[in-house]
């Protein structure tokens, strides 16, 4: 307990990682979303990624919904990029923060986009440069960093190894996916452990898929290590794109909640998301999976 | 860490708290649902509740469910008893454990059964001497001991007063029931502790709803605490009675799974209690919350 922080940031990952896996929903509701995402007081919001729009109709829209929205002052925004020409266009439309992502599993990787980690992780080096080179700064995103569907275990010295030559190619953060919700507290502590010993110096965030119920659970194992910086869904919008029907990322009011209840600071004003989750639930036409979203925080009785 | 047990006792009760919040369910359908459970593994099974069937309708065939399963070896099923008669029709029925409650909300106890706590916990002594006189066991649940859907908070120390007085009532063993979903874990933490230091030799279990989204991670916060008595629910049945459409119990298989990784031993076979959950999704009609019924295990690869 004693290395709780006092503040958390919360990404909120909605309306990218949550809409990319969810049926593709119009421009304007995604504006809607990010403008009332702005209001809850989150931190952070993952607008959009420019992906290729072939392959993730999803997100063909990211230039419009970046046009569109408010941009609230006091939220930091970040677009996820797959390569050089996507890094391109969101730092020349103004993204100051962009992400790229390298698989620390190789059949992960390959299957996804047809390189090696360690090619990807060269490519990132020049994403990295041009960020850097125009002012913006780029998180690494290290996915199936706690298991792979397709291999299994991931090794954590492979996955901190992977984050170690990030590091060196100068990406300003880390953050480790559970892509497909396969992590678990005793995995989260190896691996949270291993990474401060390879790099204490650098920003580590989480991103945890509820797909297996312990989601909340390595949350709060993260947490009490003093990791400060933790991606979230509102609603638990989104899925796991190996897993029909299954949960992914936590809900963002769902970790407001619980870092509420530890006395910790997120900025964010808790009615508000759970009403914002309600929009997104709305905007879906499906029943989410956040159960804070159904019941009401704890401070709602019964009448 | 340190003080994570080497072996979990898990009590399934879906078929008792799972049904009884689930639209009522054919005899045949429960017995075949037991009997399943029962080759499970798990070492304690809450097999039905001996109530009024006016009241509870979904309980109303107890004594058939009771007569007409396998009663495995290796397993100690247990009925729960709203009062002494229902307390004697179980023990005449063969009954070695029976579970009384009162809830620690005295606002709950009075709209449930229209008696004060301390009412409740002296019929309660009477249901205990009667259990022991007939060579059984009787285990006090104290609910609503991590909130109180009408009260809000219920203080740890009225909580733990109630439970003390249960002990020297003579209950052999205490469990704290989240009723509605409202624990967390800085909350477990304070409840476990504080009945340790007023109870120290009395076994106590722990009974989490995942209303909320904190249920695993107030089963991880309990035992690193060395907490080894937990209740589950089968697919996550039933729900919780105060929040339509919301989770209720935690899922079994969840629950194994996620002791599974910290290498305690429960004595359930996970595959199992996995397929066990799909019988009781069929049985419903109706997807239960379950991410692990949905997903697999974390073993279970991609093709």
């Amino acid at each position: 307990m004693s290395e709780v922080p006092a503040h958390v940031t919360l990404r909120e990952v909605g309306p990218r990682d949550g809409l990319q896996n969810e049926p593709p929903v119009p421009t304007a509701q995604k504006i809607e979303l990010l403008d009332a995402l702005a209001e809850t007081g989150v931190g952070e919001i993952e607008a959009v990624s420019y992906v290729n729009p072939r392959a993730i109709p999803q997100m063909a829209d990211a230039g419009e919904v970046w046009a569109g929205i408010a941009r609230a002052k006091g939220v930091l925004y970040s677009a996820l990029v797959p390569n050089m020409v996507g890094a391109r266009r969101a730092l020349e439309e103004g993204f100051s923060s962009i992400e790229a992502v390298v698989s620390a599993s190789r059949t992960h990787n390959l299957r996804n986009i047809n390189r090696t980690p360690e090619e990807s992780l060269d490519a990132i080096g020049e994403v990295i440069a041009e960020a850097h080179a125009r002012g913006a700064s780029c998180q690494v995103i290290v996915a199936t960093a706690f298991g792979c569907p397709y291999e299994g275990e991931v090794p954590e010295a492979q996955v901190v190894g992977y984050a170690r030559r990030a590091v060196e190619l100068g990406a300003d953060s880390v953050c480790f996916g559970d892509t497909t919700g396969m992590g678990t507290p005793p995995r989260v502590r190896r691996l949270v452990g291993g990474f401060r010993d390879a790099c204490p110096e650098i920003q580590l965030g989480l991103h945890f898929h509820d797909t297996r119920g312990t989601g909340m659970a390595n949350l709060v194992a993260a947490l009490e290590m003093g990791v400060d910086r933790f991606d979230a869904s509102v609603g638990g919008l989104g899925g796991c794109p190996y897993a029909p029907g299954a949960s992914g990322n936590i809900a963002t009011e769902e970790a407001v909640y619980l870092l509420q209840e530890y006395g910790v600071e997120t900025g964010v004003d808790l009615d508000l998301m759970i009403e914002v989750a309600g929009l997104a639930q709305h905007i879906v036409g499906r029943e989410l999976p956040s159960g804070l979203l159904k019941a009401g925080p704890r401070t709602r009785l019964a009448v």
